[in-house]
């Protein structure tokens, strides 16, 4: 009857660092290889998708997006070893979160 | 360095039944006694506040909130048992997914 939910997102002194949605934008930029092909699989400006980035970057412990700008291309983009494993990192956690709740909320019996 | 944050809630097939903020609204009912005074207390609308306890009251397998019409006071209301029991439980659920998500981070070492 009851249904437990959660979101986990990941927060440096500076602030928010990664949630869902800025890593469906890190996928996006694996996927894609470009962030302005991200930013419009994604229906966010490029400005915004660009700021996310810049933002994860900056508060990262290392790398995570890799830029390179100009060239007939435009500048491609993509997401270091790194930044790969936080991806999958996080999923883990996520996934592992929803379990650990659901096992929970079946104990409870409410 | 990083710092995992999370948040749960409970919903039914008709969508948010607990969270955060609902969870609040009942703590406040279960102290003032009084539905006018524990929106009051939140800076929420009696009408809102009145909205919110009859969503969780519908949508929950018992009673959570008990009120009481008219009379000199305006009625009242209070929280039942089983509302007290969501309250302790969503509480203890928040906790053990910080405590949870805390070891998972520290394990990770990003």
């Amino acid at each position: 009857m009851y249904k437990i939910k959660s979101r986990i997102w990941i927060e440096t002194d500076q602030g928010m660092f990664l949630g869902n949605g800025r890593v469906q934008l890190l996928k996006a930029i694996d996927e894609t290889g470009s962030l302005t092909k991200a930013a419009k699989s994604l229906k966010m400006s490029y400005k915004k998708a660009w700021n996310l980035v810049d933002s994860i970057n900056k508060n990262a412990t290392q790398e995570v997006v890799q830029t390179t700008t100009g060239g007939k291309s435009g500048g491609g983009a993509t997401v270091t070893d790194y930044g790969k494993t936080l991806i999958q990192k996080f999923d883990e956690l996520n996934e592992q979160t929803i379990a650990f709740l659901n096992d929970k909320m079946y104990e409870l019996k409410l």
